[in-house]
């Protein structure tokens, strides 16, 4: 698959929310996520591995309810593509409800995404 | 400055239009601008250099009208920010009006923009 498909498809199933889908079929196994910062739950800004990746999308999806999610894009460059989260969500710990805004920038090598790197405004 | 000073001052004096001040004040002299595809004017997809950013922008100027211009963020990570925008323009050559949306990706080192590139979706 070339870039373009996997952005294609990831901003797809993104859309679908099909979140776990996007790690299972467009991920490389020894891909990196970053965070622009440290998560307030205390987890390391960042996960090496799908695993970790996987743990970390579960434990967000315990913790956060979703109301309405807009995935925009997406935006290629080369080997790169961007992509624009706007989430309306509540903390379900802190009952907090609160838009998450953000931008994804995601590698990909030989077909799969290999890095993905969370761009927003720390808390 | 920081990181995020240089991404707000950025924002900032993008929202105001301010774009060739941006070059002036928060830019290395050796910055290199990457576009996501070669411009159909023929020029380069990589400008090295703040007199060719410079030069790319005056011309980009002349050639463009713009009716709206909407600039979202900065999105920050560390030493890099994200920009979105998207902007309403008549092509002046052409006298197409289209929708530019984009996602710039700024490096910053020492203080100043060493790095810009910009994702969206070549013609």
């Amino acid at each position: 698959m070339t870039t373009l498909d996997v952005a294609q498809q990831y901003v797809s199933l993104c859309k679908q929310g099909k979140n776990a889908e996007c790690l299972d079929k467009l991920y490389d196994k020894d891909a990196v996520s970053v965070e622009a910062v440290s998560p307030p739950s205390g987890e390391d800004r960042i996960a090496s591995g799908l695993a970790a990746i996987r743990e970390k999308g579960k434990s967000w999806g315990e913790n956060n309810t979703v109301h309405k999610a807009e995935v925009a894009g997406p935006y290629p460059n080369e080997d790169r593509f961007a992509v624009r989260f706007v989430y309306d969500i509540t903390n379900k710990p802190s009952g907090q409800r609160i838009t998450m805004d953000e931008v994804g920038l995601f590698t990909v090598k030989n077909g799969k995404i290999t890095r993905e790197e969370f761009f927003y405004t720390g808390g």
